[in-house]
């Protein structure tokens, strides 16, 4: 654990620069705006460790694939997030030399991330010699303008003698990833200008052997200072313009970079620039820093109005959930169903910043609750636009139907190993798992009878092929994958896979009884392929222990060595780090639930006997080493009325970046797992599900808090609950009354009246 | 399948050059002598498709691991076996122009490599407008002395106009790999001379991050010729001399090409050149090609005296068995117990020219009985030079004892396949295995009780800490394993592996009771932990099916769809290539003799039945995918008086690269494979058999044959088989008489006297 920011409700705050976990600093302050966003590197020159980084979502390079040894069926390339062409850097000089942090002498440095208004701000003293400036910068990526980015610097010179102050201000495409195989640049570029005050850029990604579209980006850069323009330089690959001035005693400067981007995601490639960039940037340039940054924090305001949680009696928490809500709104807010949720957001390059089965499993819940339902209707529709590419990954297995993908950009897998790519089949029941999700939480069975319905023939035609029949048992068993707990690999029968398969079959024929005639033909479903349907669920084989009472998670899991973790010598944790990869795989150590979350999927279809048993037996030999995995044992801890449990799980989900729990922050913030502070407080501690198309809450208030607070958008209603140790008071904020099933009791709940 | 080369009993030899299969024809050329050997591109330039390769036993470069994705304990290099500095080439010019067979017009061509004398010679007309020119070529790596390769060129001028006639002669460090990550090159040069008839070169492998041992590497080019001697030319990394002469009509010419090549794996760096190669090279000057080549035939001519297989009726597996033969001994004739046989030798680059296990489960078998012990117990020795290595894989693993390397060059690991590296571990039982192989065959106790107990201990206290006790089943389990079948990966309680561990353990206890107190306290080897292994290997679960009187290859084994090979579609032939990895996985198709490959270690261990319900239950399975599989089906067949599937088999390992049969020799031979077809031959159609210290004979007739005859060294005996269809001959060729049991019957053989 390292905590190096402040306790604060609102804030990311902190006094001091810590120069040795700068790029822990930078994860922890990235910014966002579902559209682009950036690491919270400094504007200036920053000559000390730092990794910087700016991405633009769906703006991606698909980079040839590297093994040590080929396996038939491996994805080509392997898709990651490119750095984009830099527009953020700006260069300070005082009096001829530029400002860094890493050498200059400085004071009174303060860094703070204000989550309300969505603005990340710097203030510090700059003291060489007899003069003494302080410079303060602020930034924000607009979630009122998308395109928009926006960057004040002020300067006041608190010495006796002038100083003189030069501000450079750049774009540019010479930028690289860390990950890159071969320090290879990704962007090409096609026309750059300085026109005093303005500059631009068009930069193309470069070409790629494998046919996937090249992305064009367009940026225009305007600027607003009380500083004099003096000239303007280019390179091969950037752009620049210089202001200058001198600053006398208590003499104060501004400067504000405006950059408008835009994309050929949005635009076509011809008009990127011309229309596109040309005529945003005009709009913007009238207005001040000041009023972009009021309409921006307007939205903001809308969104924590409709999602915020108040913790009563516990800074820490209060701050965990906020910051975690903060991140996942800068990372998505379903307005645009061509994107998604990569496991570091914009945080960092690592996981390429592609779609996971994250989104399913654990960012739906959070959005359906969180946000309006749109948010996670663009999510599911996400899917339905990569159905081509989820039918070509099933046929790169030589099997039927749509298999949706471990990692992906668009729609094709893109990962490579094959105990993943071709294994860690279960991302395809989750895929449907989030159509029921959504159908049952939001009421809307329109999807689920059309777009929904395609998805879904897609993966029961999959999961019909990809069993198979054993004489032997008279089953259908699902032999060769590898469950949720990646620390097993290539078993037979995972308990949790064939549920869920069986449970995908059974949904679509449910569905297919539901949807138009014309539909079924549309997708050439016939008699025969639902009776199959129906065969192969009635048979599935689902292993279960009789003398334990446990669906046991795989054929021969119950024959390991079953020491519980708790027996484990405390040098040799995290396993993933003291373990060879063998050891860990015949251990019976759990890395995240598994038939755990098999449970969490459809809790209320089981008995608290199962639950218990269950739980009792698999969470004492889960090492909870992947980031996921904590928030679905806090649910159902708190489900089995084990509050201790429930919190300490909370615990490790909630502050997990902001105290570096995992000791990799640095490379970015585990975007897709800070759904499970949410889905802990609002699924746990408040007991919130949904069944029988009703809306339930059974809360209670672990003993760390005094009572808390959270917002539910629930069918056009947003509710508030307000959770005290004696009771809970309802109030609906917006929509039509509500029963709510309150701790088992039906409870009607109206608007107030006033 | 696809035969460039004509069917003769001693002879490879084509009249015609496929340049569409240059690669092929290169492999199938290959010559060697243990120290080192080449493929069998041409001397003189070629600018077609083209793979040459020089190799030099044990010379090698630690190159970096390069994975997709990490995973803990993988090795950090992967060894390659580097081409060497090139001394094979020269070039020759005809009037200015340097002759080209991808070029030139030429006819006449012959290319002929002759086994009984391990001489590869090549021979055309160039025809040139008005000129015609023969070309004969020879070539020889020395078997009479290994740091010997000669090369004679003769020239006639068939035409009336005179040619002006030029040979350059060069030793060329400017070579490259064609599996080197970067296009790297290996070679350092740090000292080249040319002296007018003589060149030398001295070059260093380049530095590596891991501290193996770098090599230094002398040659000195020595010639004789006719023509006269016009200058030397030197660049960077090679030199070169040129000699001229002018053939007028009907004229001859002679160059003769003789390089000493010394390394210091066998002298010091300091005197690798100047001791070594100038003693040695001033010692072969004295010598004609001719001579040198008299010396090199005489002790090929010893060989086959000792090993030579006569098939009577079948010139095809004549020549196959000759052609296997010359090719083993090319690459290993145990004269140097720190090398190896890597899977293809000296044949290619793939498999790094690296050892494995098929060196214990097939090479040892085949040398135990085709040379005198002394080449297995170099073998042996190998293993126990590298046991530090073992110990440092198997605390890699975070476990005890020693675990012999998938792959390696040095004793550690290289591979970094998880599933492989990590898990084929049946390895280990091999290496043990080979020790009380010879043992038995040999009747030598002294290296089981020395040496060979060391290596035992180290792979028994490997067994029992890699075991785990299942509480539920009271026995004793090996989870997470690879068996000989790769076509699964990361199985429970594999059959053969399980077996085979017992067995390591039961037979390391009863070598402990035969060796001194000194070695037992020696090695620290305590009651306590004898006892342990006696619990290990009487608690071992061994898989076994009641209703099918089979042992289970794993645990799930029997719940697959058992479909047996035969009635998979043509097209989908081989699975490797038309399957996914994953497809291929839960298949029951087995690539190689996995339980029978257990059945066969241990054949007289094993009822007639056992053999037989095993053998008809996995043998439809098996799609022998593997160039190691046939063999061990050929010889369990041949004990099931399955004869004509027995000569089946054997078809498919006699010729497998003569005919291309897996369409990739043209990568190398299949050198580890060869065994295969002796093998069959000697065990499988002579039913040989070594128990009770008593050699055994069963021999009978394939349909395909009249008869078939070879020599078996046995115990300081020498023996000649002949097989006719109505009754076996035994005569001894050297030793003192020997009981042997003929069908049963026991036989004295003694020296003929005359």
């Amino acid at each position: 654990m390292k905590r190096i920011f402040e306790v604060d409700p609102w804030k990311i705050v902190t006094h001091s620069l810590d120069k040795d976990n700068k790029r822990l600093q930078e994860s922890i302050t990235s910014i966002g705006n579902e559209y682009m966003g950036m690491r919270g590197m400094f504007e200036e020159k920053y000559s000390g460790d730092t990794h910087p980084g700016i991405y633009l979502g769906g703006i991606w390079y698909p980079d040839k694939t590297r093994v040590g040894w080929w396996k038939n069926g491996y994805p080509e390339y392997f898709g990651k997030v490119i750095n984009a062409v830099d527009f953020v850097s700006v260069d300070i000089q005082l009096d001829g030399r530029s400002i860094d942090l890493a050498q200059d002498k400085f004071s009174d440095f303060t860094l703070e991330l204000d989550m309300k208004c969505g603005l990340l701000s710097r203030s510090f003293i700059i003291h060489r010699n007899d003069t003494s400036v302080k410079v303060k910068s602020e930034r924000f990526v607009s979630v009122a303008c998308k395109e928009l980015y926006a960057n004040r610097l002020r300067f006041e010179n608190l010495g006796e003698k002038p100083v003189e102050i030069c501000v450079t201000s750049l774009l540019n495409a010479n930028v690289f990833n860390e990950d890159a195989n071969y320090d290879d640049q990704f962007w090409n570029v096609l026309d750059k200008r300085s026109m005093q005050q303005a500059l631009t850029m068009t930069a193309q990604t470069i070409e790629n052997d494998f046919g996937t579209p090249r992305f064009t980006v367009a940026m225009k850069a305007i600027h607003q200072t009380s500083l004099k323009y003096q000239n303007n330089l280019e390179t091969a690959k950037s752009v620049s313009a210089c202001w200058q001035g001198k600053l006398f005693a208590n003499e104060k400067a501004e400067f504000e970079k405006k950059v408008i981007v835009t994309t050929s995601r949005d635009y076509s490639d011809r008009f990127v620039m011309e229309e596109a960039a040309e005529k945003l940037s005009n709009k913007q340039a009238v207005q001040s820093f000041e009023q972009l940054l009021a309409a921006h924090v307007l939205v903001w305001a809308k969104r924590w109005e409709k999602s915020d949680i108040v913790i009563d009696g516990n800074d820490e928490s209060q701050q965990g959930i906020r910051f975690n809500l903060f991140q996942l709104f800068s990372t998505y807010y379903g307005n645009d169903s061509r994107l998604n949720i990569g496991p570091k957001g914009f945080t960092g390059e690592k996981y390429g910043g592609a779609t996971y089965w994250d989104t399913e499993a654990f960012a739906v819940p959070f959005y359906l609750g969180a946000a309006s339902s749109k948010v996670t209707k663009n999510l599911l529709q996400y899917r339905h636009n990569q159905l081509d590419g989820a039918y070509h990954n099933a046929k790169q297995q030589g099997l039927a139907g749509a298999l949706f993908p471990m990692v992906t950009f668009n729609g094709i897998e893109c990962h490579n190993e094959w105990e993943i790519t071709f294994e860690e089949i279960h991302r395809n029941g989750s895929v449907a798992y989030a159509i029921y999700n959504y159908t049952r939480y939001t009421g809307d069975q329109e999807y689920v009878h059309h777009n929904g319905f395609d998805v879904l023939v897609g993966i029961a035609r999959f999961w019909a092929d990809r069993v198979h029949y054993s004489t032997r048992k008279d089953q259908y068993m699902i032999h060769g994958v590898t469950g949720p707990n990646e620390y097993e690999n290539n078993v037979n029968n995972n308990w949790y896979t064939n549920m869920l398969a069986k449970w995908c079959l059974q949904y679509t024929e449910k569905i297919a009884q539901e949807v138009s005639e014309e539909k079924i033909s549309d997708l050439r479903v016939t008699d025969a392929e639902r009776q199959r349907w129906a065969e192969i669920s009635e048979k599935m084989y689902l292993p279960y222990d009789k003398k334990l009472g446990v669906f046991v998670q795989h054929d021969t899991f119950l024959d390991k060595d079953l020491t519980p973790a708790k027996e484990l010598p405390q040098d040799q944790l995290p396993l993933n780090q003291h373990w060879s990869w063998d050891r860990i795989l015949r251990s019976p150590y759990i890395k995240q639930a598994d038939v755990l979350q098999g449970i969490y999927y459809f809790i209320e279809q089981f008995s608290e006997a199962q639950k218990r048993r269950n739980f009792d037996f698999y969470e004492p030999l889960t090492v909870h080493e992947s980031s996921l995995s904590a928030a679905t044992h806090s649910i159902l801890a708190a489900d089995l009325h084990k509050e201790e449990k429930a919190f300490e799980m909370y615990s490790r989900t909630a502050r997990l970046d902001l105290d570096n729990y995992n000791n990799d922050t640095e490379d970015g913030l585990h975007v897709t797992s800070m759904t499970g502070s949410w889905l802990a407080i609002v699924q746990g501690f408040a007991g919130m599900r949904v069944s029988d198309d009703k809306l339930h809450l059974a809360p209670f208030v672990p003993q760390e808090w005094k009572g808390y607070s959270f917002r539910l958008n629930f069918r056009n209603r947003l509710l508030s609950v307000v959770v005290g140790a004696k009771r809970t008071e309802l109030t609906l904020l917006a929509g039509a009354p509500l029963e709510v099933i309150l701790n088992g009791e039906p409870v009607i709940v109206k608007m107030e009246e006033n």
